[in-house]
């Protein structure tokens, strides 16, 4: 399951990323630092993602211990995703690439609308 | 080239990983960061990486202003590879991502060794 490169192992850099290193993943830590945390919420913010790679991503947050899923209705059973202690410390990380895109990667303006 | 999620471009996250958000690329920008700077110092770092992703991975960087190229040996031809203004202003998400790891990603102790 594990992406990682073995003798990287020793950098925390990568071991970061073999969590949490896939694009659709930080696009979810984003939104679930957002305040998103229902799956058809999270679903309908991640536009272009599929449910079942949604779910895929979540399970693996869950079982790293960055989020963790409560029942919030029995019938029909629905979940909600709330990050962890880990998966909030991961705030900086997400306050700095946002920074460095506002910055160094500009909405293109191509004429599509 | 691009890996983007169409609708996701409004946000600066994707936007960043869309140029960065590669887990190799995100390997070498740690270590142009340590002052690695030529292909086969980077080669060596980044163990586990084939001579020809780095070079698309390096030429991709070029392409969009994070390295410059320059030739530091002209027979044989050999470059080194230096980080632009956009590159060095990426450290502080390399400096959050260590954190995060060094925190929540401690080494695994498996018993291989």
């Amino acid at each position: 399951m594990k992406r990682t490169y073995e003798s990287q192992q020793t950098c925390p850099i990568a071991r970061s990323l073999d969590v949490l290193g896939d694009r659709w993943t930080m696009l979810l830590m984003r939104d679930l630092h957002n305040g998103h945390c229902r799956f058809a919420d999270l679903l309908r913010s991640l536009d272009g993602i599929s449910p079942n790679l949604l779910s895929a991503r979540l399970k693996r947050l869950e079982e790293e211990g960055i989020v963790t899923r409560r029942l919030y209705s029995v019938h029909p059973p629905r979940a909600e995703y709330v990050l962890t202690e880990p998966g909030q410390a991961f705030k900086p990380v997400l306050d700095q690439i946002t920074a460095w895109g506002s910055r160094f990667r500009p909405v293109e303006t191509n004429g599509v609308s």
